[in-house]
């Protein structure tokens, strides 16, 4: 097992890894930027490495500035979490080459899947649905119009390099195609330096489910069920929930299957995510696959017992994977809200500053995932997430009262957050129903915001 | 469903009570003494009544103060948490009496196994074993010599109206009986009202072992697994947990049915535990009955998945049981360390006080039920629990892990508190291996403290 792991990243996701290795008796390195010496995470650690000035680029994101300090702390592995590097396959490559694990997937296997049209090429070869669309990135804006016509509008624009809905265009009638395609192309190039955008049909009505799986370095590879994360705003999840309430155990068999073949189609080891977009009548199609762990996995490690960070971790170290799917059930019900700094009166504006008052719920089946305290500065280099609630009941209705409750018992002070309009959300008919497709959020926020 | 319940208790029990009643959408009403009246519990509920001074006697234990405030608030029911009321039979008649629905066992069933030298000849007619010793309350202390030579030495003492080893004595010889005898019949006159006492063999190198049971008022009865809360100190539980390292699934089979027995034997409804004294060899005996929710029901919560509390107040509003036996299985295991306000260092002296700083451990797997906040003034009027940390993994190991590093990270200033003993006990070899029993604690205390 390792003895020491640096944590290539900062906020609740360091702070959870930290406690992983703590449990397991490895030691853990901090990293941090200048802006956040006051850390949870810096504090937590046993020991902690500025690593430069506060916008990520100079210090979360610089290879080989987190490199350096990896192997001046004699850290024999690397955990990068999510965001940051979490997916950046020189990173993952970089560790290799200076003989630190790198816990996740290989480089080549992050570059398969990074690349959205490769991966969509590879999961047709390996019988994965995928959502009709163009073969190939688009080259031709003659060709582009000729293929939406055939798969039919509305048409989605989706940046190969892609995340986080950059570089993402809902195209409605053939007037606007070829306007987004550049927008778009535009947009990627800037985001992602890669300006390779593709075609697919634009699926409405959907649901955004994905499948949370774990390999280890011998081909066994386990699928833990499904998350159901369609409350959305703008492509950003707000509300996610295992299991999903439109997921028979059938069409869960039939996802965790293709998850299975989509991971072992690219070799892949560690924990992982296929996500699919599922219509209407719950026919499924692989969107990508994030090559990391994600920030809604908590509601997985609920249903299912188990603890994905220690099996990120375990499983670099060479060990095998301490179950097999017969070993996975599904029990209960878990929801996740991640409470951010922003003020959704303000077209959910940022709210950095002071958290003046800090009192979390707590109690049965109440889970926080924070690297808040009382006095905490929030800076504005950062995302806005500032923690998770994640409850658990047997039931989704108790699961549902559950969060209400815990909602309305989270003081946070100092700042705006999202946790009103969240309530707002359990309260609806929707919600409760489990009627929400991905676009329903912004459909009906303004009504949300004004009527509960 | 019930639309108001009074809670007529205070601390973490109240509050977990007012949180499961919030959930399952009543309302919840608080009463508290002068002391209490910055308390959570008061802050948290929907309605709070001031019933009397500081001590409990003026107060949380004034039955008629209590009737009358649930009156007045036209609550439905009342929750008696544990302590104070809880195994008051009175209390439950007097609920009855002024159609207020008690959330609970019936008074009748109270009183019998509240007297535990009639309990113990009810166990005895219905086959659960029980350990051997004095048909009778002891009358005639030529008669109790004559028996205790016949059981053998250790012998002990028990108070038939008894609990938290008060007019309890060990006897090691025929030399200290009598002496024994009447020491323990006053101070069982002092604390309960009652002088009764009876003999048991003292069972040296056992554990204490625990069946959680629920009935309905339908005649359903299901055990909820046991909990070893072997690590005591004067028999009061420092660390519990679910299930017991020494039961195998043939002896909780066999426990689960007797307990099932024990309350069919009394018509019992409600939440109950059956405690048990499990010799070097596996046999277990009756030791008494619970008739009421205990501090330790959060490790059979997370190793079951159910809610105890919810459930005390559904069945108690006439619904049936949620669950039949085969609907309950162990998952994973599941720690309680109980955090008092004490001194370990200077004979567990309480420290009432103000708490200066309070920050308690969070994340998955980890739950604290509590009703401390930073600058929450602890009284010398109560208990002096202050809180309690439970952790929940799939192993043994993994939980010990767990609680070691939750202890670690548990801050509490202003205070005197257990946490530190208690990380000891979990790194003792006889925790690890399970090896504690119950005199091991008080026998190895000294060493404890020093050598960690």
């Amino acid at each position: 097992m390792f003895k020491k792991v640096l944590i290539a990243n900062r906020g609740e996701i360091a702070v959870r890894i930290i406690r992983a290795c703590h449990e397991l008796g490895i030691s853990a390195v901090a990293v941090y930027s200048e802006a956040d010496k006051d850390s949870l995470h810096v504090r937590l650690a046993d020991e902690a490495y500025c690593i430069g000035p506060s916008q990520a680029k100079k210090s979360y994101l610089d290879i080989s500035r987190i490199i350096e300090t990896a192997k001046a702390a004699k850290a024999d592995a690397i955990h990068p979490g999510y965001g940051f590097l979490a997916e950046n396959a020189d990173f993952a490559d970089a560790c290799e080459n200076y003989n630190i694990t790198y816990i996740g997937a290989s480089g080549e296997a992050i570059r398969q899947m990074g690349d959205k049209a490769v991966a969509r090429k590879t999961m047709q070869k390996v019988g994965v649905p995928v959502v009709p669309g163009t073969e190939d990135l688009i080259h031709d804006e003659k060709e582009a119009q000729e293929t939406a016509e055939k798969i039919g509008y509305p048409v989605l624009i989706k940046a190969t390099a892609g995340g986080g809905g950059k570089g993402m265009r809902v195209v409605e009638d053939s007037t606007e195609l070829v306007k987004a395609l550049r927008q778009a192309a535009q947009e990627a190039e800037r985001s992602f330096g890669n300006a390779g955008v593709y075609l697919e049909k634009y699926l409405t009505h959907s649901r955004h489910v994905e499948i949370q799986i774990m390999a280890d370095n011998y081909g066994n590879v386990v699928y833990l069920g499904e998350r159901d994360c369609s409350t959305q705003r703008r492509h950003q999840k707000v509300i996610e929930e295992a299991p999903s309430p439109i997921i028979t155990p059938e069409i869960r068999n039939k996802m965790g299957k293709a998850a299975v073949n989509a991971a072992r189609a690219v070799n892949y080891s560690g924990a992982g995510t296929v996500e699919f977009i599922v219509d209407e009548h719950k026919n499924f199609y692989f969107m990508e696959m994030n090559t990391r762990i994600q920030v809604e996995h908590p509601v997985t490690e609920m249903v299912t017992g188990t603890d994905l960070i220690k099996t990120q971790i375990i499983v670099a170290a060479g060990e095998k994977l301490p179950w097999t799917q017969d070993d996975i059930h599904i029990n209960g019900w878990a929801i996740e809200c991640r409470v951010n700094a922003e003020d959704p009166l303000h077209n959910f504006m940022p709210c950095p500053g002071k958290i003046t008052r800090y009192n979390p719920p707590f109690g049965k089946g109440i889970r926080v995932d924070s690297a808040m305290y009382k006095g905490y500065l929030i800076t504005p280099f950062y995302d806005s997430m500032i923690a998770k609630l994640i409850v658990w009941a047997p039931t989704r209705q108790e699961a549902i009262e559950k969060m209400e409750r815990a909602l309305a018992s989270f003081r946070i002070e100092g700042v705006n957050t999202t946790i009103n309009l969240q309530r707002k959300i359990l309260m609806t008919e929707a919600f409760k129903e489990a009627k929400i497709d991905t676009n329903y959020l912004e459909e009906h926020l303004e009504e949300i915001l004004n009527k509960y």
